[in-house]
């Protein structure tokens, strides 16, 4: 199965060994972090240096770290916890207030399913859709916001097409309304430099397995200002945001791979960059389309269709030949819906439908895109010959 | 660090090696089990191999475990998630059913924080107190339970005192009233056989790192036809009962540990009760107050108090001298509360505040224990000594 050229890393990637290698003693010793024996205090300590190392990687303070078990839990934690104390909170004349909230047409089921859950708690939520090149405008922000709204999330970069929004610039319009921003920042942590001051959110969502670090962590970087009710209550771990036995070696692993990430980030950028380059030249001959291609990227993605090629059909016939990509975000593999994300972006349903997504990472090569691109090439002949017997 | 004996198990287990050998090819190699290619096949396959083993250990069916990333989780899961349709449930002339919940005063924070936390939203909560031996009786719920009760939560066995709890029994008057009842397995699974089919509650918890597995992978053992809401909510992994990208290696990690507890399970119970009887009879000796002695525990736990010695002082005393032990659950160690356990069983709080737990695991040893009990008797006597210089 290795010899697999795998091109999916939006969706995972592989343990970094030198990630491995710090992991490893945590991950056979004993690690309550919260008893007070030896035992405890060493892993007390891993936490904390490792949260030192999550918080210099986004330009914030270890005290802003609130580590979870995924960026899927951190943006539940996020959409629940900052609005639910709007539920009581009335007006001079007793009605509720800011009871709307406002995420992107582009965000993961992970932040757009939580928001519609509040809905039986009475919350609207209503949806910015992007523009054809799948980017938020500031505009459809403005004429959205109102008094009642609680809280605005908006993802830095979306996992399908790249596209990298204009998030301190939303945030600036959310703030001057006095309103929350939240921001998904797990499919842009890693592969472009992020501040959490610039961005000027209130929380900030990262994940470890999609820079190198292992499945089991991740964080809700958070403005401490802000008031956020728990998404998980016990024994009051995380200054008593997030409880749960810490999962330290996976704490320490997401702390080891931030720390590589940092200090990759150019190297990440010309080499990924370089290889959709190449790829893009080729798709462009081949007349594909290629989404969000004018506007700023994550370096490492390219999303593309080719008309009347439906986009599974392709992934498994090019997972047959050795490569692995993914037809949309891996999360929603299991249905056949065309892209929510294409769809918001005004793109046809059956151009959507035969959407791929390749993502690379630091140890894809050239060699392994001249490859591709000619395998690619092949499998549309022969798909394009079928379409064209049935039809 | 690792010449210290280490008693105590019920805050957390070493990784068992069996298990980091079925763990680590997982940790590095790429595993996102949602996706359609072959590496997404893989960790799908191995998932669900995993979730056999866990079902095997407890007498449930594969489509009955829902993974989560902790015990923590699945509680907070089972609280939050079994009564939220409850919310909306009108009786015939439109006022709200079901609003109150029970759960005994033995819980772990990790349930009664998640249920006090309903209360924002109506919900009525009511403890039923255990009797002096730490056991929740019959009575107890039969005198509570009412019709707009929506669910009873009793831990199976308690996490301090060891004692365990008349769940079948407990479970038969919550469905006579046609209530829905959870049980906390975390601290009885792996030390005890557990049934879920012969407990008949309808879901149940149990955490991997308390019995030889990693951190990071817990489950909800679930009756099917409960009509349970999500706590996370995303791409719809777990038949969209727990949604974020699957810890693989954890849950293979947590697949073999159940399946060894389960092999182990006799030799489990002779060697830690053998080391238990060891110790207590010693403790008797020296006039320790053991709480729950005379009930049915769990064969790894001894909790115990001796008159005017504070028991955080005990626990920084013995792990000077190399033992590590509890003085309460660990994970409230960052209070200086006395147990909320032993005063729901009417101890005095001076007394509870001595409180010391003892938690064995296959690798302690009649050795450990020998010395143990000198080093104990050494520390009391010059902790004695102390208190009568300070009076």
């Amino acid at each position: 199965m290795y010899s697999h050229a795998y091109f999916d890393h939006n969706a995972t990637t592989a343990v970094d060994e030198r990630v491995m290698t710090a992991m490893l003693p945590f991950m056979t010793s004993l690690n309550n972090a919260s008893s007070r024996h030896a035992f405890g205090r060493v892993a007390r300590h891993a936490i904390d240096t490792a949260r030192e190392k999550v918080a210099n990687a986004v330009g914030a303070h270890p005290s802003q770290i609130v580590f979870t078990s995924s960026g899927t839990e951190a943006n539940n934690f996020a959409i629940s916890g900052m609005v639910t104390n709007e539920f009581t909170r009335l007006d001079s004349v007793g009605n509720p207030l800011n009871k709307n909230m406002i995420i992107s047409g582009l965000e993961h089921p992970c932040i757009s399913r939580p928001a519609l859950a509040l809905k039986k708690y009475g919350f609207q939520v209503q949806q910015l859709m992007p523009n054809v090149e799948g980017v938020i405008e500031k505009s459809a922000l403005e004429t959205t916001l109102n008094v009642n709204t609680a809280l605005v999330s908006v993802m830095f970069a979306n996992n399908e097409t790249g596209a990298i929004q204009p998030i301190a610039e939303l945030a600036e319009i959310a703030k001057k309304h006095g309103t929350l921003i939240h921001t998904d920042g797990v499919q842009g942590f890693g592969k472009v430099a992020i501040d959490f001051a610039d961005l000027n959110v209130h929380a900030l969502t990262i994940s470890s397995h999609k820079i190198g670090g292992p499945q089991g962590a991740g964080a809700l970087v958070l403005d401490k200002r802000v008031d956020i009710q728990p998404l998980l209550y016990g024994g009051g771990q995380e200054k008593g945001l997030r409880s749960g036995t810490e999962n330290v070696a996976a704490i320490v692993g997401f702390g080891r791979a931030c720390e590589l990430a940092v200090a990759n980030l150019e190297n990440y950028h010309a080499h990924t960059n370089q290889l959709r380059c190449q790829l893009e030249a080729s798709l462009s001959q081949m007349n594909a389309v290629i989404f969000a291609e004018h506007v700023n990227r994550i370096p490492n993605t390219s999303f593309f269709a080719f008309e009347h090629i439906e986009g599974e059909t392709l992934v498994m016939a090019l997972d047959r030949k050795g490569f692995a990509v993914a037809s949309g975000s891996a999360c929603s593999s299991d249905s056949t819906e065309p892209s929510h994300v294409l769809l918001s972006m005004g793109i046809a349903s059956d151009l959507a439908r035969g959407a791929i997504r390749v993502s690379f990472g630091l140890e894809n090569t050239v060699e392994q895109v001249a490859r591709f691109v000619v395998v690619l090439e092949q499998e549309l002949k022969r798909l394009k010959q079928m379409v064209a017997l049935v039809a």
